[in-house]
């Protein structure tokens, strides 16, 4: 079934009033009369419609509503530095495909490419994170969000997340699998409740210098290898996620 | 360092003989008359050496040799059919990154995009494939190939591996962690051994038809799922090949 997303300021008790955009998209479509498609609330909530008037295509009419069947049972956040070219658009779609929460941009020392304009790059990322959760299936529309540079971005992920993972690739001693196993041991789910938000943190394609390392560890931030084989910049947020979406039974 | 490849024919014990193309870019690079490199025979060997001579850029002097510590201890291929645009690209690369040993492309019922020059298609890649397995530090070079329509290349998965997976949106009750914990229990490193290799099968942008999913399960192929987030043909494998790795200790 098609989906698309409501703000939930236009969602009655009976009927759902569409935005121009996906009234337009809908009339593209050209449904039967009774095919049913799916309006999500962004809030978790899916309502089943079909068209009020097979002509008209602003107005969606609620057959059925249920709970969304889609988001993961943990809430992650990736705090992702720029990064060249199209590597964030990469990143941040298969980020909402596996089921992020939110996305957050920062700078770090080795970030090559720092936008001019970041509301832009901000508002940019954010359409492809929408497109993104419409055709996978989400519940929610993940948000992104630019938190500054690296030490404010250390100190919002601390007071913002339960379990913080700072991804460096030099890291030999300490693997994702050993501090997952911690944190959230096999079966555990009060215990996956109780620590749900996990923030991931990953750098430019240069990687962390050392004292943004040094730093990480100074705020007692666990410093985590993802392997011995080393990843580009926009596939260790997607790994790192894959896994913890993996550990926790959600995949 | 800075990482090439060499024919294995033109390594001897005390030097190596360089490409044309390798030697061209170690030119560029302008390396420090001691600065060493390595140069991997790809069959997981490494060979760390400096420049014969400093204006020289054909021969390397070996100053020391060692295993690869960046292979895994599983063994995978992925199977995976054409798709449209730069989507293959980007599965091949990540594929590489997370360790790959073989890619295999194919043709199901609803590819769309069928490039008329298939070996010009797999040459391309297995160009990505090298500049990738350069960056990534691989100890091989993956192979890619084509193993025609949908039937012969679930013949050739079944003859190849010992655990074949096919991956299917539409499946709702076995995921793969159940089936890797199956046949991959935590901490039994011989079964994994004896099991090493998996292969992942996954179809286009518009999924496998409903006839391909009875086939494979006719052949006793598990149908598994990757979970209630719809990913798309090139993130499937990817994320196959994430939970893989992370479950057998690679990650």
């Amino acid at each position: 079934m098609f989906r698309f997303f409501a703000d939930i300021n236009n969602i009655s008790a009976a009927a759902i009033k569409l935005s121009d955009e996906d009234s337009k998209h809908i009339r593209s479509l050209r449904l039967r009369p009774d095919e049913k498609f799916i309006v999500c609330d962004g809030n978790s909530t899916e309502y089943v419609c079909t068209l009020d008037q097979p002509d008209k295509f602003t107005n969606a009419v609620i057959i059925s509503s249920h709970n969304s069947k889609s988001e993961p049972t943990v809430s992650c956040k990736s705090y992702i530095a720029f990064s060249k070219g199209d590597r964030l658009d990469y990143a941040v779609q298969k980020l909402v495909e596996l089921g992020i929460n939110e996305i957050i941009l920062f700078k770090s020392s080795r970030c090559v490419a720092i936008p001019h304009d970041i509301p832009k790059k901000v508002t940019r990322l954010q359409r492809i994170v929408l497109e993104t959760a419409k055709m996978s299936g989400r519940g929610i529309i993940p948000k992104v969000s630019y938190s500054g540079d690296f030490e404010e971005t250390i100190t919002e992920a601390l007071t913002e997340s339960k379990l913080t993972l700072f991804f460096y690739e030099n890291e030999e001693k300490l693997n994702i699998k050993s501090i997952l196993n911690q944190h959230f041991p096999d079966g555990d789910e009060n215990k996956i409740n109780n620590n749900k938000h996990i923030s991931i943190i990953t750098g430019p394609e240069g990687g962390f210098t050392e004292q943004e390392v040094e730093y990480s560890r100074s705020k007692k931030i666990p410093v985590v290898s993802l392997g011995s084989r080393v990843l580009r910049s926009e596939t260790a947020p997607v790994v790192a996620l894959a896994a913890i979406m993996y550990h926790t039974d959600n995949l």
